[in-house]
């Protein structure tokens, strides 16, 4: 009896410390970006322990790409509206929205940082390392769980497409053909990402056959 | 008389203070990245003064870029092969060894950070602001000038071949087909981006008419 209280208070407690922590690492980033995201910030603004961070997620690049995967699945479920053209259209506008949202390119930006930070402490600045554990950084794309995680929901859309008879495509066609344009225009501050331009892509990815 | 050897001098003097610069700034970005980039620590490997780099280039993301444009239009000069597909294949190989160099992604993670620091520097901390005279930052892309240079020399390319009686395209469109989908599986580590890969992003832009 006494366990189960403890293991409820501690589902809750992890839960809560979560939030917290979650809710600072987004409130750093959008007003700092990723340069005033540090253990020690966090720590700060959540109220949890440093050394509860370090345990939890290792590194601050673990921490970011874990806030950003909640955020993406929780603002951006995959859709699923019985056509394959509808479907990435659906996603095309959801991934410009999310990064066009006020910190939303941060994240993006906070994201295609991480495995550098990483590449780099680890290759030159071994004795600097921000991991509790030596173990994750040792080569190892820290962003490689969050891209695999949302290329796997990402190919069940295109498998269900596949099986309805429309055309197989691979998730990575995705990538190349819808959501690095639109990165790539909102980054560099080109513009013109509106539903028109998203038609576009779209039916440009459906137009020649894959490989 | 005194006049020209004094201009001279300066043109001399300016070049040097140029080529010192950019080398500093290219030897701190591959050693720790776009956080190492900083107005003192280039000057400390430059040899020059602040004052000097402030007045010359007013932030550090200005300075960035000018370096940035510098190494690509030295090292990838826009193709003229006669052909539109081979100059498109040789622009697309260009890009992915650019990125594929040592320092290369740590140069083009810089790019897509330079108008996100202005921005924030502007918004949320002009006290802060890095620049000597504040008009710069004011709101105005840094990126800008970078992106309209590269993209009227790729435009030139482009306009080269519509007269020779090859589908015409715009430059943006070079972007969203080729650059982005190359810069975006060298930003997360997808890999792939070989010739086979590149002739398949050419013959895809290639194959739909652009509207």
């Amino acid at each position: 009896m006494q366990g189960r209280g403890a293991n409820r208070r501690t589902g809750g407690r992890s839960a809560r410390v979560r939030a917290a922590v979650h809710q600072a690492v987004t409130e750093l980033l959008s007003e700092e970006g990723v340069e005033g995201v540090t253990v020690a910030e966090v720590a700060a603004r959540s109220g949890v322990h440093p050394t509860s961070l370090y345990r939890r997620w290792g590194t601050v690049e673990a921490l970011v790409l874990d806030v950003a995967v909640s955020r993406v699945s929780a603002q951006s479920p995959i859709p699923d509206t019985g056509s394959l053209r509808n479907d990435l259209f659906s996603y095309a506008s959801q991934a410009a929205a999310d990064v066009g949202r006020p910190d939303g390119l941060a994240f993006l930006r906070a994201v295609l940082t991480a495995a550098d930070s990483a590449n780099s402490t680890a290759a030159d600045n071994a004795s600097h390392a921000t991991t509790a554990s030596g173990a994750a950084t040792d080569s190892a794309d820290p962003r490689l769980p969050f891209l695999a995680a949302r290329g796997a929901q990402l190919q069940t859309m295109l498998d269900r497409a596949a099986e309805r008879g429309e055309p197989p495509l691979d998730y990575t066609d995705v990538l190349d053909g819808i959501l690095a344009p639109i990165y790539l225009r909102l980054l560099f501050g080109i513009g013109g990402v509106d539903d028109a331009y998203l038609t576009r892509l779209v039916d440009h990815l459906l137009t020649v056959p894959v490989c």
